[in-house]
């Protein structure tokens, strides 16, 4: 398979989209992000990458560090984690207070808002230190050059992230939150400030397209948990776009609001993209395109 | 009129029901209150004053205090209150987020939990002291012995209000708080942790069945003021029970958590009735009996 | 009072107003009437008549026709209609199915067209000719000239009520319809069709006024039915609109897309105000201001 | 791969939950299939057939039947279709008409009731003698046994079908259905009266698997067409369990209130299970079961 060339084509295939849409401007550091950008990576299981564009730029991933927290859960806790958090597409708004209250605090999937951070309660239940723990697992997973958090985009977060201080409560009010709300929304702020480039994700995702073996060969999680993070992605991993993206692209992803979208090929690869102008339901317009040109070009897909 | 008489039989009458249903038990201070409990008291426009029961005997007023509030605000704000705040019924449970959500973070009406978030807001706006100015119109008002908050009950309502607080920061996610919610969830456990008897909350409500002449025959509101806050208790003041309120009492009225009720025939004379045991709405069950006898046993309603 | 001269005063004033805002247009019939109609009357428990404007032309009173159906199954099956329909405002829009959904197929209110239906199902059931049950009851209220039904009106509702058929159709499924949906659907769209004038409204409605005695002096409905009805059109007799109405207007009312309101202030009058075009909430908005005027003019109102 | 030991085996496993769970009562001749059945079948992309228990049974297919459908109209209209039905997961009961509302009139998939009005709506249109092309295309697919309605079923789901009648109004009011509602309402009580045993479920999916090749290798949809019908599958295929399915079993499946359940495993085989008594959220328990241990004893998923 010719990546080389299959990503030239799609960057130049989707430069008309890049810039179109608008960028998350609910956080001033995330509007300053030129709106120009364009990155993208395959790397496969062998470990050989292939980018094209931005591809080496740090961005804020915002939403896919969630997945750093979902597998990492599932490591402290296995199966009881979905005691607390339910596993199908939500149907609404990533941030919607609405069902919550409809299903009596139970988050309908680890990805939205209020499910991440019954996940980061667990997951700070176990290490009082908190977060720290998750980037150990992204530098252990991704073993490469260390990441670290945006103070700027964690300060905007906290500054601005009221809707969320309303989701804690709101779980905690239905007693579905063990630690202290703001304890855990601090933790939360930092998690999705993260920043990391192309690169870099594809390289902390190794795990998810090889049954759970890191980029360095280590055993990060185990087989059958890969094969349900991918399951959880693909039903739950871009908002109320999920059923579009199976459709299109048809790999399990996840995307942030920051514009970048991981796609996982198991036994194949993994794609990372990045361009910050977002689609209304919020995921990268850029990038959504140049993944579903990725699969239509390789004919891979899951389907 | 022989009111004396009537509320002896009243008392009579709902004998049976006093203890039935269950008290408001999400706070410690309100599940102590002895479920045997009923008072009630009707005080003439003239400030002729007929007891039964444990009239005299102060509970917690939780929601009633709300009026205080609107009325307050009204004076403070005139119409421009209705900018922030709805004055239709709800359709739902008094503490839901779901329409809030529907309806962009504009509350449906002044007296369900988000809509007086937002008039404590507002008058926290004018008055940086907060809650205080609204127990000075309740002073005022009244004009009788000195009422004040219950400490325990505040207490309760702060670490148990996590509803609340997802409430205010729902509130200040659409930009429907202009005060630090924390700030404004102080003055709301305030204001809910007002004591009164019934005797005292029938003179403070007094200027709504006089036109807006206090017990001492100041004025505290229009005329105009006064058929509005009426009308708004009549559409709203009774939880999700408003129509059936309307139906089997016919009187505008406003209830409490704490199992008090008062209502208003305007022209003719507030009613206050205190039992802690509540129906499954929210709503005293002995004391929305006693409003339907003294309505059928006077034939006197708005209607 | 002059109610002769107010009359003079609220046509003047509202006159900026008619023809503001959309006719219901989705009925031939009635986007063919003229925008600029307006009539009003005010008709007092004597049997007085004041009237301005087109108070004589008919037109189509659509949900107005609820309340006499209403009456009507409540003197047929007294407290058992309340078995099979609330009697709380709604929340929402008049011809909504999510609510009846949530709540099981018991419809909010009698006003709603679902409530209506029902209260229509709950009549056919007693009397197998059906519809004409109604039209004998408003004759016998009004005791005037012969009303009828448009069959053009009828027609066209026939031909376009979809949601209303949805609505039956939906009923049914949860057991809340006794007879075959086709046949209630029949008696619906006719009941909606009755074509009356201002004059002809406020002598059938009469009784609501007076206590229960119809234009003629003959018993109607007991004092105890009519204070109940007085209560369900204040609370639910205005769409989406009853707190706003009950605030402004502050009596009973019961509006229809034709554009039709009446209002009745017991013991003093019955108003009817006719002009065709509508809020978006679907009330006349020059009939609502007409109502609004006539209560500040008078002074009168039930809070 | 020794597809035969593994049926054995989980024929035996399952053996436990088979009867467990309710079959689906709503209507008599569902009601009265024997609830002990259990029958399943692999059949691979060579032809290889691998059966169980009652796998030779006919039963009703129910929703199952909304492949073909969609499918068919896939062929028909190409992407056209998705103007009309949305493809994302519905977050709710399958036949709710509340989304239906809040997304005015588009149903938010093609195989919840509401879609596959829609779906047949589009047939309809293009072929006036309805849905027995959808009986061709199974025939053509399947190209074995001739397979055909039950009469009785359809007879019942005509009876009884008052929420589907409320659906196919509903979607008339909002402009979604171009054909009469009755004439739709016909074909869809049809379509969801077919009897197939799991072993020609299997062969008529066989396309599924193949990129399009029915079992007798005729092409009957192209390889695009194939990914994206699995792709809806998964994501939208067994009513609000889609997130637990791909889970769990991680395979694009469909399930029928009948208690049959289709499995892709594209470019391997087509799995078929059937057992009457299903999960509160409508899917066959035994059924899911049996798929879940298919795809750990193969270590053969999608993700």
């Amino acid at each position: 398979m010719d990546y080389a060339r299959i990503l030239r084509e799609i960057a130049e295939e989707v430069r008309p989209l890049v810039g179109q849409g608008r960028a998350a401007e609910y956080i001033p550091p995330l509007a300053r992000v030129p709106r120009d950008r364009f990155g993208m990576v395959v790397r496969t299981v062998d470990g050989e990458v292939f980018a094209v564009g931005d591809a080496g730029e740090r961005f804020s991933i915002q939403s896919i560090a969630k997945v750093f927290g979902l597998t990492l859960a599932m490591r402290l806790e296995g199966d009881a984690v979905w005691k607390r958090v339910g596993r199908e597409p939500s149907g609404s708004a990533f941030n919607s207070l609405v069902q919550l209250e409809v299903e009596h605090g139970i988050p309908r999937n680890p990805f939205i808002n209020a499910g991440a951070l019954v996940v980061l309660d667990l997951i700070l239940s176990h290490q009082p230190d908190g977060v720290d723990l998750v980037l150990d697992f992204v530098r252990h997973a991704g073993a490469e050059s260390p990441v670290g958090y945006d103070a700027a985009v964690a300060a905007a977060e906290r500054a601005t992230g009221h809707r969320n201080r309303a989701l804690a409560h709101f779980l905690k009010s239905f007693g579905n939150l063990g630690n202290d709300p703001d304890r855990v929304l601090d933790a939360y702020f930092l998690l999705c400030s993260i920043s990391m480039s192309c690169a870099e994700i594809a390289a902390a995702f190794q795990y998810l397209a090889t049954g759970g073996l890191s980029a360095t060969g280590e055993r990060v999680a185990t087989e059958r948990q890969v094969k349900r993070v991918n399951a959880v992605m693909l039903t739950c991993g871009v908002y109320d776009e999920a059923g579009d993206y199976a459709y299109r692209v048809g790999l399990p992803a996840k995307s942030g609001v920051g514009g970048g979208v991981v796609a996982v090929m198991p036994g194949r690869f993994v794609a990372t993209v990045w361009s910050p102008c977002l689609s209304e339901k919020g995921n990268s317009l850029a990038g959504t395109m140049a993944l579903e040109l990725l699969t239509t070009k390789t004919a891979l897909s899951i389907f």
